[in-house]
């Protein structure tokens, strides 16, 4: 490793870091790409992974191989904790890793608005790890339902309960109506899944609140088409392993998933510089921290002035951000002159079940069938591989033939669901000595 | 549920026990299949997923959805812990279950031959989660001896040794050679893969010990052409998790994989009847327990009197016996009279990697490429479902083609590995705070 090339340190391995390093290919510099996890994953797939749709792999690429034929390109698994400004240094897992350039893409968590102890009964959809978490929660539910002696008991594991109706919160809501509905048809001799009662609350007036109006309400008549049932309006205010209380309602539900909040990664706060109330970092027009040139932020974690418009947290707006910190790095390593970011806008699309799904391209606007193609052919073009395109494929050609889904693997370590079981459950589990 | 008809209850969703389950369809009794896990597993292709070429899904399948079409099966996710052979009720989580007849197909499990402590540091691979816990020790020491600072240190983190050279061993070894060798090319900065020691350990004369004299030959020349060190008539005398002793020789490996022994499942012991020194219990001819003959015990969990000759512990051998008891509990029933279980024994395969295999059909004997095309056959055959067999070929086309493996997924709460490390690491995640 030459020390004479600047040093340009990337943290995360989302769309945003992503782009940017393969940005930076060619470039006299070293680049090291930090993440937690050896794999990128394509989040815009994730709720498939959390359905048991797809498995975890075929919506990940590992990092080292992505990047294998970028010679200027280390990667480094491990966690950032923090970062020192002044003294051009990030603490990776307590080891300093000085940079004179720095790229902080660490994105954003979930968000409880000052319940943090929600998050144990009703987990989020960010990562892999999540989504295997609420896949052996669904599929628990069921299991638990057919083992209950008492009818309330089995109707609690029966109804599921999303909060939030973003795109993650109407994709869940759609896919469980249609797994209680079809996949599991046959399957179960005390139960009939297809009883089961799919939720989905949103505090705001509307289901899928960054789409134009006419999207939202047929976004709903899809949701209710396939059995899911939607309330809007109507804030949680209350929730806990035995379920949740929205507006003046009870609602005993085991399986609480939740879509409704996101905030920023807790890297951005390190930085000290200003940060909105969502805890994103506040950036200059050219994505740099105020006073810093040399230190970017980019994707989710980013808060753009207010004459750069209004940019969405999705992955064609992180991988913007990321390609423009590239170019930016380029244009000062040769002393060129670079304007402001410009985010692109090339449309909305949020997929809500079965051949049913909503797209905003300004002017044209789909829903139905077409708008579902529309997705589906996007989201196979831009998975990372050959393999995972053609294994996407075969695995969303025969959940269409025969609504099966082909990952319903869960394991007694992952099986702790709320509720009062939990403890009795761990008990087995600790007597199993696994 | 009609409490009139016969209760017939299956322990284990293996190959015995989902074969036994199967040949009892259509039959005028309740059948209850119970595992502790959801879905049942293609044993033969674990070491694929410990080794990260396939995805769990892909050689697993949910046990409700196989039996989906059989109306006299109920499937209960739970844990046999033990059986009241006069009572005739097994315990299940705590619950006890009648029967009218019983199944028990529990299987078996790793053996360390008097040192359970070295489980710890030498995982075995009997189940998905040990391979997705395998798979993460494999993947975290080439990230670790990347990171690390001293020769010594990265050398261990270099050196993978497993301990006996049955078929699960040798195929652990071939695959590993191929991923140092191919797999990770160009992937790392500061080491090169490619200089990993794969040391396959074996305490008897020869590798393969089931096969014969002259298939052991092909296959210790097979695995030496990929890269793998064999050494044979060499125990482990001690193993700790800086490495092992095998012979004179103290080997420094962080990562130690068990393939040596085996042990029956504990359920077996409780049954209160003869049992063999591994654990196996002893059968009658007609695979029942002596004095019961309404409780049989099928698959790797059976000792069978000699008269029956020697049965391998391979699938084939597990879904005869499944298929045996069905048959015997409808001979029952109709009250029919039934010969003793005969084995039939087909062949005997073992793949050691990319294009090298044996096969054993008594007469035939075959290595190299075509054995590795019959054994490729066979298992893409007997895979369950069209999806899991394409998906499978299609991994397969690509590892063949680019030697990439499509599944080299792990998450931080794996990444504990064996060696000084691991408290610093615990301590890491304790901070990450997940």
């Amino acid at each position: 490793m030459t020390s004479s090339r600047p040093k340009v340190l990337v943290i995360g391995g989302g769309f945003a870091g992503l782009s940017a390093v393969r940005g930076l290919h060619g470039v006299e510099a070293d680049v090291v790409l930090i993440d937690r996890y050896n794999h990128h994953t394509f989040q815009p797939l994730l709720y498939q992974v959390a359905t048991a749709g797809l498995a975890s792999p075929s919506i990940a690429a590992p990092l080292r191989h992505i990047l294998r034929d970028q010679p200027n390109v280390t990667v480094l698994l491990g966690e950032a904790r923090s970062v020192d400004l002044q003294a051009r240094q990030v603490d990776i897992d307590g080891v300093s890793h000085r940079y004179d350039y720095l790229i902080v893409a660490t994105g954003s968590t979930h968000a409880y608005f000052g319940h943090d102890e929600w998050a144990q009964d009703a987990p989020g959809l960010k990562t892999l790890e999540d989504a295997l978490a609420i896949r052996a929660r669904i599929l628990t539910a069921f299991e638990r339902a057919e083992a209950a002696e008492d009818a309330g008991e089995r109707e609690a594991w029966l109804t599921f309960l999303i909060v939030g109706a973003g795109a993650t919160g109407v994709e869940l809501a759609g896919t469980l109506a249609e797994i209680a509905r079809h996949t599991l048809k046959r399957e179960f001799r005390r139960i009939d899944p297809a009883t089961a009662k799919v939720l989905l609350v949103e505090a705001g007036p509307r289901v899928l609140p960054a789409f134009p109006d006419s999207l939202s309400i047929k976004a709903r008549q899809q949701l209710e088409r396939l059995g899911v049932i939607v309330r809007t309006g109507l804030p949680v205010t209350h929730l806990d392993d035995r379920g949740a209380r929205i507006g003046q309602d009870s609602i005993a539900a085991r399986t609480v998933l939740w879509a409704a909040g996101v905030a920023a990664s807790p890297v951005g706060k390190t930085l000290g510089v200003g940060t909105d109330q969502a805890g994103r970092v506040r950036v200059s027009a050219g994505l740099s921290v105020f006073g810093h040139p040399e230190v970017f932020v980019a994707g989710d974690l980013a808060c753009l002035p207010e004459e750069s418009g209004t940019i969405p947290a999705i992955a064609p707006a992180a991988k913007q951000m990321g390609r423009y910190c590239a170019r930016a790095i380029r244009a000062t390593l040769a002393s060129r002159p670079i304007g402001p970011f410009r985010y692109r806008h090339d449309g909305s699309l949020a997929t809500i079940g079965r051949m049913a799904a909503v797209a905003d391209f300004g002017r044209l606007r789909l829903s139905g069938l077409l708008a579902w193609w529309v997705w589906l052919t996007a989201h196979v073009y831009f998975l990372i591989g050959f393999r995972n395109r053609l294994v996407v494929l075969i695995d969303w050609a025969e959940a269409y033939w025969s609504y099966r889904r082909g990952a319903r693997i869960i394991f007694p370590s992952q099986r702790a669901p709320p509720g009062p079981a939990k403890e009795q459950l761990q008990e087995l589990q600790r007597r199993a000595g696994r």
